[in-house]
């Protein structure tokens, strides 16, 4: 067998006449007379590539073997088609098999399985169009986010998972313990005895890292994703600058991924991310906002009044309607924002920003951060917090305090936006959930 | 004061005579005649920008609080410096204050703390020559383990944290439970009643994602770091060319941190790694390298037997002293490898391979893959492991299976041959010890 080895991507860049030889998963397999054509697939892009094998140039007793699922490899030679929406196609000479799929049970038989069906077959489920072109954007997105920093001179700083602290007071959290459930030691009094967990005292799967990027940022400046010497401003133009390059990316390089879901996820998906990638963003402060949610003369399910947090529903008119754009909304209430975020001077509002995108509201989060020691320490203590577990951040505000903002994108909620797929279990690779961490 | 901003970085790339205004940390202070000599750094790269006030420029006041550990801006003109080891310097025309560093209680004062008690202050060392250096490098490397993939098109997957089941049977694991430690729910016969924690059975921080990856791998082919279509000798290639790359992109984009280390902390640094870099790997068989290892005539700590596993004192001598150079060791006895390396036909030896490199031993280890199902099954059972746990993997070689192959770098090992330092606590951001999830 020829050792001319190329991916599909690869091929349908090559020159027709090339003999080569393509290694994939069977798609689908269609006999016609005196031909068989079988659609080759190796994950490498979305589209297969038809493979052609005329009677005859295949024993039978191995062309039975070549069913959806099955591992091939096929050489032959690349050939002009006379199929449409395809340049060329594999003219085969030869073929073995690596693997076979019993047509009675591989679960991937059939076309227009379920996105319910398919979540019960996660180890297989990648090798749909949905997921494999999901998964291929989830790639190009990340690669974007650190493509982006990296060209500007970010620091990528891997913050930890497990932590002692519990991150802005974000509720219920996995303990992460070493000790037995059944027989835990326990103190005098009855108590678990913390000090013989493996960290000496509980520890809990964290739920961010921010606060520790702010370690890094007030030592190397730019780190992803906080940066020193930001204000809010700064925080608002990379933001913007930032989602336009990770949307740009992704549509060259997903294009085809992109169209696919365009065409049967969501019809809107290719639209929204072109007008956002050439729209210059809006700025409106939280306080107007709520002004101009007021006189919209909307019918809202949830009221609206100074002081609530803005829901999607208001989220999307901001962007959809009266912006007609992306808008980023800042300085909300201190009171429903965490309490490291910088005080305005009006003692009313602090600098935080959202980005609002048209279709899904709230895409980024960020702030500019409390960089005063006394305004910080008052704000912890009358959001009932700890004051000791957080020693280490009242010292970077002790020694060395600059200015300092950051944000987050959600990555999963980015990926929904990117794909249309409606359900965040559809857009991680191994979704874990109530009951369930398979795979 | 002057909106030209520059990181130090930028700043020693700028013509003589840029009016800038740079902001970072007081690194150091110098008062001498009539002159103020200020060394600033914003961690952009290693080395600092020594700014030079004249006397009567910056009010007394005002330059009181320019302490080692400060925040400043500082405006002024680039000129060319008369100091040795720079080419230019700030003739600073205006400073700002930031953040002031209390000279008495500022851990960071003075130079030459040990590596011991930066460690202790966790939120602060990154502000040291060498912690600055060792995470420089760390972004490095993670973005030249990225930037290798990427160009050739291997996608990356994020493999799940949390797992229930024991991958490789690798001894103890930490429990993740949302149960309550001192009163969990309990069975009729007294066992927890893990049906009521969040996964409804047992959950663990996963020791490895290499099992999830393969499913990747099975759809994708190439992913990192899991390749499928590879066999023994394609992966040993790929993790030659992957060695000597990120080596290579770290020697040219952290050059001056590499140097901090090369005359700081291990003085073979640069020799081992240039030397790496242009080496052409040496291949042998553990069985000969047994062989080799025997005759060597050297007294050994750890007994030389075929059916032993190397010791770092054996990888040592094959890559220092006999082949002088990095030596991938293959084919390893099964019996002390996993049960999922693909078994070789003299049914004794694993399609295994470590590389080995000079001055620390292995450094990556990978194997081929057991794409047999039922050679799979019997492996598994030999090694007393639940099957039931691994229905999915069984099913990837049940449809459609192909030969495939993988490799694994040791991030943080990598990173102590990048840099020299010898405790692993030192090249982590924020490490997790016994008692220890500060920061």
């Amino acid at each position: 067998m020829n050792q001319h080895y190329a991916s599909v991507k690869q091929a349908f860049n090559l020159a027709v006449g090339s003999e080569i030889t393509l290694r994939g998963w069977v798609r689908s397999r269609r006999d016609s007379k005196g031909v068989t054509f079988i659609e080759l697939n190796d994950g490498s892009r979305f589209k297969s590539m038809q493979l052609v094998v005329d009677a005859g140039i295949v024993p039978d007793e191995m062309l039975k073997q070549v069913t959806t699922g099955s591992s091939i490899a096929a050489s032959g030679q690349l050939v002009e088609s006379p199929a449409k929406g395809q340049a060329v196609e594999l003219k085969v000479g030869e073929i073995s098999v690596y693997g076979t799929a019993d047509p009675v049970t591989y679960p991937l038989q059939k076309k227009g399985h379920t996105l319910e069906f398919l979540r019960e077959i996660g180890h297989l489920r990648v090798r749909s169009n949905t997921f494999g072109a999901a998964f291929r954007v989830r790639n190009a997105l990340t690669h974007a986010i650190h493509t982006f920093f990296q060209e500007r001179d970010f620091i990528y700083v891997q913050t930890p998972i497990i932590t002692t602290s519990d991150c802005e007071g974000a509720g219920q959290m996995f303990n992460v313990t070493s000790l037995s459930l059944a027989n835990p030691p326990r103190t005098a009094d009855g108590n678990i005895n913390w000090q013989q967990d493996f960290f000496g005292r509980p520890a809990y799967l964290t739920v961010s890292g921010q606060l520790e990027g702010e370690i890094f940022a007030l030592a190397f400046s730019k780190v992803y994703t906080f940066m020193a010497f930001y204000e809010l401003a700064d925080n608002m133009a990379l933001a913007e600058e930032f989602l336009k390059f990770i949307i740009r990316y992704v549509l060259e390089h997903c294009r085809e991924d992109l169209e696919f879901f365009n065409e049967r996820i969501e019809k809107t998906v290719l639209s929204t991310l072109e007008h956002v990638a050439e729209s210059q963003f809006g700025h409106i402060a939280y306080t107007d906002a709520i002004q101009e949610l007021k006189k919209s003369g909307k019918t809202w399910e949830f009221p609206v009044e100074w002081g609530s947090d803005l829901q999607t529903e208001h989220e999307r008119f901001l962007s959809e309607e009266l912006f007609k754009k992306p808008v980023i909304v800042t300085d909300y209430p201190k009171d429903i924002k965490p309490f490291y975020m910088r005080v305005n001077d009006d003692n009313k509002t602090v600098r935080a920003m959202d980005v609002l995108v048209p279709r899904v509201g709230e895409i980024i989060g960020g702030s500019q951060r409390e960089d005063r020691h006394d305004v910080l320490l008052q704000r912890l203590r009358d959001s009932g917090l700890d004051e000791t577990a957080y020693w280490w951040y009242f010292d970077l505000r002790r020694y060395g305090s600059v200015p300092h903002s950051g944000f987050g994108l959600g990555l999963e909620r980015m990926m929904m936006y990117l794909t249309g797929l409606k359900n965040i279990r559809d857009v991680i690779p191994f979704p874990r959930t109530p009951g369930n961490a398979d795979f």
